[in-house]
């Protein structure tokens, strides 16, 4: 513990306290310039996190951060100076909070909108269990759009139970904030600082059944910290909304005045390739010029997703929900009901969110929708909730769908070309960087499987992906020092498996490689392909069972499951030339 | 096309128009008795559905009924009276609306929240092609609690279209509504009979874009005629919500008196055993008699899934939430984090709703709440939207879950006894009926498989579930005439599979059965496990990868995967003694 956590706090005097917030701010600068991270979101909110630390008692009292976006402050204000320069490294600290790192994070959150939820929960289990403490969720606006939010305040009558929710209204999520919630929340704002009260009549969150408080300063530390000491009173017999507005960037004017691009940074000094989300943007735009159908659609993504030139061209044909991943897919598939061809972009993990919209609403309808999935694979460093892991596994099992994965950005974006008239629903899935290209021919780029090598033993490799694609590519090359080459395929299409390909092969040791989990992907398919063929054996290199933390990507890789030296090793061992 | 159909109802007269209503009536209450189905839902609108149909020009306006429970009227009034007989039966109507049944189903649903998401995407289009056309949800009180609602509300500002939202408020989803946007509604049914108008500031719809009109009877044909005529001007500049009251069973005093029972029926005189769900809720309440921890939550389903006896004997450790499947999930997480133990009972095609907050929120934090997922495998008569043909596939990918299977209704209890000490996420899944008991020993039952029969030959059947396991005992009794007999294995424990037990196998043909999608399934797993084994085969018998319409259990399990011939076939093809 460092001598400004919990109980300490409690003593400090006003001057110690406004030193305290510039240390925390220092300390998260300079870290995070180094490690990369969320940067604005938490540089705004260190005065409202050290009020709650001085009048609240954690982790007695229970404290939720939604999706976990500015919890660094918390971190540091619960025993976690020491090491807070391994954030978001390998075995160092999360960039969210995780239980196991700490008993001051009670709840894991990485998604938007689970913290109304989860301290309903724990208040519940509380009355339940006859304890006693407060629960608090803080939550930002953007968050706010999501329909969880919306279904834990309407259970909060019948729960019957007391907790805190803080806004957190800084007007952004990572793009600027959308919908008519946003607008009201601004009304109220602007409401406020021309009557001394919201009228009473008009407040939303009161018919949930909260007392509700607002609109007040976030980064007044000492009006924060005589607010929150009333609120503490309150939550003894009612729950309490209170509304703050805080500045994202807080204190760093360059992230003040550029909070989209300041969200989240890279660390170090990485240099920049294009990124397939750029490509993605860019081939958008020009196959868009042509086809009219084509609409573009984000929840509360498009910079991060490469669309804002589509945004700025084709302002008619692009839509951001806010954080609704569940809208925004049947949006999807209603617009193609109707005869347009929308695309939808989102992160891998984020697609989870829309897993049942994807099964009835786009393909049980067969409906034309492309989910453009960014950040398939390992993530890195946001660890276990942003890792795209899982995608492949939760897309092959839904019919009617199919599921590519390029090689590499040029076969992306023709992928794309591709996908503006293929008249079904269709899932590619990219990782963030590009880092090679590969040979290969053109054409059947959403239909078929590709030799890229042939060789002389009885060893094929399946890859699914650049990444895995690299992997092969780079063994083989080692292997090579021995004379011995094995084939490499670049199985693009997962679903449905390229059935023909995989009778024609001659090898009869398959290897698979791919950037997702096991259990249900690519690999497992090939096995059940095969299951009934003695003749050929299947090996299959992917995730093994585990959620997988932050850390860089090479890292995890090899850690995981797609490790080049097994790799080899499994090669020279089962090589028969 | 009948004689009331479109436009000709158009020139109906208004003692016609009542006639109608009254044909309608007998016709729905008839079919649905015989063939089952939704009785009480689809008796209350008939009245607005016929003067939708006399407002406005379907199909070139599109209506969607949010989930489809109330969709008869508009089936028998859109060209399907000849024929409404095979309402629910393979290859007849189906009861939910169906593109690919008629230009008038315009959108295809049957989960909750929906039907205000698909009308934004027709009518979105709609504007970006430049067509002219009306879009009208119709939407129960019970899906308003849903996320998925606030979402699209929260869009229609920045969507910038007009829709007409019919809210069709009878105080009931399958459980009477809960929430605060319930009581919310309740509030304004009030007011307008005691003022002429709801205060305009009260209103929240208002906030979020939409001219409110409302309390209207919605069975009262003509004010609905004269209503919906003048809205149909008012929608040409705005949105608007059409908030109106019907009764649910209207016309028929048993349904009126009792919705909760007849909200969907069973058709026939079919005898009533011991469901899964009556020995579920049984089950559960009696290990929460001594175990105080033990909190059961559902998602508006307590009678469907057998919990009326736990919510009546423990109303302080039962949760129903309303609709909302995501927010459930959650709560049962942070519940248990806070020491609980949660139990979640959901069909298993609700479950596809929370698969995010399964992964992260349960599972990623590796707490002990337990899934009991009824309904699972093919569930029949509601088609492609009610079928639980995926659960094994998206739980078996996602780390830290054990899932279990029990092959009878006796083990079930057996393992829920058992899953009162088991402190890590847990997933119980088991079809709605117990048809058969069979032998095995007791102990075990969340950790290993069993034999339940050893054969003479080099095949072994490894049966997952009550349906599986009698095809394959059904089988191995008739290849005994032949003097022939497998091997029979409980394989309860679809992950983590019992790897054990596998390696411990003498026989060399395996075969799998499982009432569940093939892909990422129960077999796909043994499949990955021998797939580096030449000296295995595997066989997998499971559901092929297509959407299952409606039918019975039987007629669906031997036309998509679970067939016995083709399992004798394959093991006669096979065995070698």
């Amino acid at each position: 513990m460092t001598e400004y956590s919990g109980k300490n706090l409690k003593s400090f005097t006003a001057d110690e306290l406004i030193v305290l917030c510039e240390r925390l701010r220092e300390k998260i600068k300079s870290t995070v310039v180094k490690n990369g991270g969320h940067l604005s979101s938490n540089l705004g909110v260190i005065e409202l996190t050290v009020a709650l630390h001085y009048v609240f008692d954690f982790p007695t009292d229970k404290l939720i951060f939604d999706v976990g976006h500015q919890c660094y402050a918390h971190k540091l204000l619960s025993g976690r100076e020491d090491g807070f320069e391994t954030l978001r490294r390998r075995g160092g600290l999360s960039g969210f909070p995780k239980r196991e790192e700490s008993a001051f994070d009670c709840y894991n959150t990485g998604h938007a909108g689970t913290s109304v939820s989860a301290a309903l929960g724990f208040a519940k289990a509380r009355d339940i269990k006859g304890e006693n403490f407060n629960v608090i969720a803080v939550i930002g606006d953007g968050s706010f759009n999501n329909g969880l939010v919306y279904e834990a305040f309407n259970s909060l009558r019948p729960l019957n139970t007391n907790v805190l929710v803080i806004l957190n209204d800084n007007g952004m999520s990572i793009s600027p904030t959308v919908g008519s919630m946003h607008e009201y929340l601004e009304q109220l704002s602007q409401n406020a600082q021309h009557i001394a009260k919201v009228e009473k009549h008009s407040n939303i969150f009161e018919r949930f059944g909260f007392s509700y408080d607002g609109v007040h300063d976030g980064n007044d530390l000492f009006s924060m910290i005589a607010k929150l000491s009333e609120i503490k009173e309150k939550l003894k017999t009612q729950s309490v909304i209170l509304h703050v507005l805080t500045k994202k960037g807080k204190g760093y004017s360059f992230c003040e005045e550029n909070p989209q691009i300041t969200h989240g940074i890279s660390g170090g000094e990485k240099k920049q390739a294009v990124s397939y989300s750029e490509a993605f943007g860019k081939t958008l735009v020009e196959i868009a010029w042509k086809d009219k159908a084509i609409t573009a659609v984000t929840a509360a993504m498009t910079p991060s997703l490469g669309l804002t030139e589509f945004f700025e061209r084709y302002p008619e044909r692009s839509i951001d929900v806010g954080i609704c991943e569940e809208h925004a897919t049947i949006l999807c598939a209603a617009l193609a009901a109707q005869g347009l061809k929308p695309y939808y972009a989102v992160y891998s993990t984020f697609l989870q969110r829309s897993f049942d919209e994807i099964i009835l609403d786009i393909c049980s309808q067969n409906l034309p929708v492309t989910l453009c999935i960014d950040r398939a694979g390992i993530s890195g460093e946001d660890g276990e909730t942003h890792q795209g892991v899982f995608d492949l596994s939760f897309l092959n099992l839904i019919p009617n769908l199919t599921v590519a994965v390029p090689k590499d950005i040029e076969e992306f974006k023709r992928m794309l070309v591709a996908s503006a008239s293929f008249n079904a629903p269709l899932a590619i899935r990219y990782p963030k960087d590009c880092a090679r290209i590969f040979g290969g021919t053109q054409g059947g780029e959403l239909s078929n499987w590709q030799y890229i090598s042939r060789g002389n033993c009885n060893v094929a490799v399946l890859a699914c992906g650049e990444r895995a694609l690299s992997l092969a590519d780079d063994v083989n090359g080692e292997i090579a020092e021995q004379g011995l080459n094995v084939t490499i395929v670049n199985a693009r299409i997962v679903k449905p498996l390229d059935e023909k390909f995989l009778q024609g092969l001659a090898e009869t040791v398959i290897i698979t490689l791919e950037d997702n989990q096991l259990l249900g992907g690519f690999g497992s398919c090939v096995c059940t392909h095969f299951a009934d063929n003695s003749d050929v054996r299947v090996k299959c290199f992917a995730y093994c069972d585990k959620f997988i933390p932050h850390g860089t990507a090479e890292e995890l890789m090899k850690e995981y499951g797609l490790d080049g030296k097994k790799l080899k090793e499994y090669i020279l061992n089962n090589a028969v030339r």
